[in-house]
């Protein structure tokens, strides 16, 4: 519902309604409409991998190659390009769901890639006085940026582009 | 208008209206609602320093230090943080937007900024197998993306931010 009307097409009735239940058991669950709605929007990118919390002593540039073709599949996804577009959309206009899904979901994923681009800083892949919050938002806005470009990537050209973006960070040589 | 309300916001009978003309007058010089508003996301973006097409001498990191504080303040500016959440979120519900903007203000943009990567990569600065393409779509996008996170950026932030994302890139020391 979110994708398909953005937030004003998600209110918590409709919400109920489409889930066969009344408002109160959703309000019983999520304190918010927001609250809802960045519990769905985590769910709907489930499956999509990550970086691990704790990757012992895999090689980053080993660990990069085996995400890249899951991430690949994933970005190429129209779904998920609308819902990007619906939370960009929704930043501005209802910026609590953007804190909300911001701080429940975003920043404990970030924390386990500044993990990895330290390791990679350590091992003299980036530079030493690089601002990896930074960087992070350059390989993650390059992405999302990619997707609202006209021209959609299938799944290799999105392979391809992740193997660039990754390579210009220092992650892969 | 668009900024208010998207592009359901701002039809052509909405824009005629306010304008105080007719929806023909608005018709006789843009052919669709996409091309009125992306003229109109063009004016809005007016005085943004940009990359001239033609630098001569120039050092690219001098280049870039002249239009560091201009773009600064432009992107500090909640306005044109509201108009790009707008553009995100209308480029799948309304992708001819996104597409007329791109082709008709996007494209010659980037194809400036292109030669200006391009001298830094002869200079050595950007490695010789670089794709410059993804490396622009890393400087913008890390941008945009951090215009839509919580806890917007001051003129101070902005400047530091740009600075840290230029240096990433390879265009200062």
């Amino acid at each position: 519902m979110f994708i398909d009307g953005g937030v004003e097409g998600a209110s918590i009735e409709q919400i109920a309604k489409r889930a066969g239940v009344g408002k109160l058991t959703v309000y019983r669950r999520w304190d918010s409409k927001e609250a809802v709605l960045a519990a769905a929007i985590e769910s709907a990118r489930d499956g999509i991998p990550e970086a691990p919390a704790d990757f012992a002593d895999v090689p980053v540039a080993t660990l990069v190659r085996e995400l890249l073709p899951g991430l690949a599949e994933a970005i190429a996804e129209p779904r998920l390009r609308a819902m990007i577009a619906r939370i960009f959309g929704a930043s501005v206009s209802h910026p609590e769901l953007m804190a909300t899904y911001w701080d429940n979901y975003v920043v404990p994923r970030r924390r386990n890639t500044r993990v990895l681009l330290e390791r990679a800083q350590a091992e003299g892949a980036i530079a030493a006085d690089a601002d990896l919050d930074v960087l992070i938002d350059m390989m993650v806005g390059a992405v999302l940026f990619r997707l609202v470009q006209p021209e959609p990537l299938d799944v290799a050209g999105a392979a391809a582009y992740l193997e660039s973006v990754y390579r210009q960070a220092g992650l892969l040589d």
